[in-house]
């Protein structure tokens, strides 16, 4: 063997061991450390009053009559698709019946996810249309990039569920996509996952292909699929959310009630006032979700940022959406139900400086926030329009760190280390000490992106940035891919389900 | 005018109000969100019963005769160089005298710092013999770049201070160098500055050149000047440190007294470990000071991070150096003297995703800890080795929303809104409506560096990074630099003793 050849295979070998360097590999996250609070009783209370006062009277169009007909017999006024709540109404609702935490079972056991409570479970990014890698830049998604993105997210230790529209795949038609998706989640992955909510009858195809992969009788009394409901902000519930919620509910599986808001467009251009709406929308989305089937899992989910002033573009990643994310996490616990919000998220079209602080400048006040889902936590790109597989990676690093940050300050006996002190004493180094020896596997957390070497091994490895080993990284990892295994009955049961249902309508685009 | 020369001048334009797009300019941070607090009561206590046990048992090495002579005065224990110190010695000698907040003055009275308390104040990088641009790449840093990062500090508003060593100009003999460069903050800024610590006779010039600026009563009732003092750690000062120390207490100016910590190497690979070793080195070095004359002003800094236990390399931005941070600065409090720690620290060779998530997970953490004084907040890149210009650009936009985060949430009845939530109402968007027209222009931070534009914007404008829009501000800043007054006489006065310091010994590299 070359001393080139041997070399290339010390590197590969590295960089293979690098792929799971995460010190503690957890199925999630379960914080140690405190919640990180902006807001005292005093601030929340405020706003609590003030979210009363939208319910009361202003109110919130729900745009579908089985909604309205609950919530008319629950004791609110209706008037034509207006409800406005009595004080307090939606609040004892929800106090009433809804979870402060629930487990989503996923089919490995071993990978089930506890939402709620200390606990923090990271997903990949949800909804773009493009993908963007560095090999041949931006194009629309193909289900390729969608399997694609749920086998590395298998691979990835620091992501605990496999999340839902990694991309669209905008090769298949808009009406049969879903099972592609869901099924892709089945098949080539053993985490937890969404469902479809962009028809009732999607939902409902999501809810029949859970039955068969973990049986019928199973999932009525088991979580097994979370989905992410959208308000229309400000203030509308519309038909096609409200019926996929409903479909869940019912089921008993997990809807995640989500103000999606620009603030400034969808908001108040403040912190306090956005805040206020956000609670409101949710506390009506979440009492729904209660009016259906009482108990059903439900989480306070809120997406805010912000927008330019100047061009009403989105923005991502500045200090004001932080303040909402850090303030609802903390409304949430007060209202006693999950919380989902955050994410690595970022307005820039490649995966940049500018991605990185904005993404850093949202997940770490995430984790300090006490946030219970978050979605959009690696991958995310070009304020949601492009998944990225080189940011995938680089978020998925970071979400590392924050699995680390998370556990807090050890002070056990060995981590006091005052024996080491003593060992080694003034003027000396550490490097060799019995407890650097006994301690430094798990010392300090291991980046796989990050370049530490010298400027000049950096050079003459081709002085590479970030991306571009990110991109070995993924190819590599694909290229090692293997599936968990399904059993083939099931696997067989569930393609002829697919099968079935894609049979009996044509495709369509809408 | 062509329809290409108006959209040219248009962008310029732009650019031009972009670059002092920071909503409020004030001239530090004062905090009114809350510190996060990482440890609680018992930890903490934990931590300082363990710096006492280094204190008392295993003792700190004062490579500096007169340092000796002054604690074997106040009651320590002296052996050789090794100072052990009774139970609370240090502390008693700290809390009798040194000051928890005080003002550095600059020769602006309106750039005048206070550093303490819930204050926070922002300097530029110190230290890199390096230089990196997007033009030029790396090489060894000069005197004209000292004096570009000089100015481009002092235009920069989200950077409070003009900070010390911004990078070494190799180009000029070591030991005259600190003339050049303490002239460089006093001519090309106004703002507040830090002096040279490589010999006690260069303190001393740095000293004499304050008293020709400010007057020689004036610096002895007031500090001009703030000093980096940095341990050996492991428990070790020298003579070089502690004589500047010296110099600067005597004349009543500020040093920072740092253990400058590569957990792993200078201290236990563990946070609870270092911190204690942390604490126990920077009481020591502390008390020196206040021995030195009581009631001097003084900071508790810390540099840590920690080091890649594979190949001794540092790292910077994982989550271990945040814990110490935190928890470091917490300790800081108990103790009653400001703190400095943090920064936009990064182990990356050029200004990419890796350089900037570090950065991000340093700095977010350094204003959320409550840390009063932030060297290298903004332009390190390479593990310090080098300083960048479009690093130092885009650090000082993450700094502006660090100052918009530390105003925390406004709960006033404009903020809360709800005239806007009552007037738009269900469906609609806020953009035209009457509280967002009189907030827009204050709602939200705006960026000079992030690309918020659509795709097809971003791509007809040249596809352009962070970096490269990095590179057009600071360019265009130095064009529109414009020095600020300086009394010609003053200024003469000063020349004259650097002419005449200069002549009376010759050049060396040492």
């Amino acid at each position: 063997m070359s001393e080139t050849n041997r070399k290339r295979g010390g590197r590969r070998g590295r960089q293979s061991s690098e792929v799971a360097a995460i010190p503690e590999i957890t199925p999630y996250i379960t914080r140690k450390i405190p919640n990180y609070e902006l807001l005292n009783e005093e601030g929340l209370s405020l706003i609590e009053k003030n979210a009363e006062t939208i319910l009361q009277e202003i109110g919130i169009d729900f745009r579908y009559e089985p909604a309205l007909k609950l919530f008319k017999e629950a004791g609110a006024d209706i008037d034509g698709e207006r409800v406005r709540f009595p004080a307090g109404l939606c609040r004892k609702i929800i106090q009433d019946s809804a979870p402060s935490v629930f487990e989503q079972k996923a089919r490995n056991p071993k990978r089930n996810v506890m939402i709620g409570g200390k606990n923090t479970v990271f997903a990949p990014v949800y909804g773009p249309p493009f993908i963007r890698d560095l090999d041949k830049g931006r194009r629309y998604a193909r289900i390729e990039d969608f399997d694609n993105f749920v086998k590395l997210t298998y691979m990835l230790p620091s992501l605990h569920h496999s999340g839902g529209t990694v991309c669209e795949p905008t090769d298949l038609p808009v009406n049969k996509r879903h099972f592609d998706m869901v099924y892709s989640h089945i098949k080539n992955s053993d985490k937890p996952f969404m469902g479809s909510v962009t028809h009732p009858e999607r939902a409902q195809d999501t809810v029949e292909m859970c039955k068969i992969l973990f049986g019928e009788d199973f999932i009525q009394q088991n979580t097994v699929v979370i989905n992410l409901i959208n308000a229309n902000s400000p203030m509308v519930f519309d038909e096609t959310m409200l019926g996929a919620a409903e479909v869940y509910a019912r089921n008993n599986q997990a809807s995640i009630v989500s103000p999606f808001i620009l603030a400034g467009a969808m908001s108040p251009v403040t912190a306090a006032g956005t805040m206020a709406q956000i609670l409101a929308e949710a506390m009506a989305g979440i009492s729904f979700t209660q009016l259906v089937r009482a108990g059903s899992p439900v989480v306070f989910g809120t997406f805010a940022s912000s927008i330019s002033m100047q061009s009403g573009a989105p923005t991502f990643g500045t200090p004001e959406p932080s303040l909402v994310l850090n303030g609802c996490a903390a409304l949430a616990r007060r209202l006693g139900v999950p919380f989902r919000s955050g994410g690595s998220l970022c307005g820039s079209k490649v995966p940049d400086a500018q991605a990185a602080y904005e993404s850093a400048n949202t997940i770490l006040p995430t984790v300090t926030a006490g946030v219970n889902f978050v979605l959009h936590a690696a991958g995310w790109l070009e304020g949601g329009l492009a998944s990225s597989y080189e940011k995938l990676i680089m978020d998925a690093d970071q979400l590392g760190m924050m699995q680390v940050f998370a556990n807090g300050v050890d002070l056990s006996e060995n981590a006091q280390a005052l024996s080491a002190v003593r060992e080694v004493g003034p003027g000396a180094h550490y490097l060799g000490c019995d407890h650097t020896q006994n301690n430094f596997k798990t010392a300090f957390y291991r980046s796989n992106i990050a370049d530490n070497n010298s400027f000049e091994q950096w050079e003459m490895e081709g002085s590479m940035d970030a991306v571009q080993r990110a991109n070995k990284i993924w190819k590599q990892m694909l290229n090692e891919y293997q599936a968990p295994e399904l059993d083939p009955a099931t696997d067989e049961a569930i393609l002829a389900y697919i099968h079935q249902r894609k049979s009996s309508f044509a495709d369509s685009n809408i």
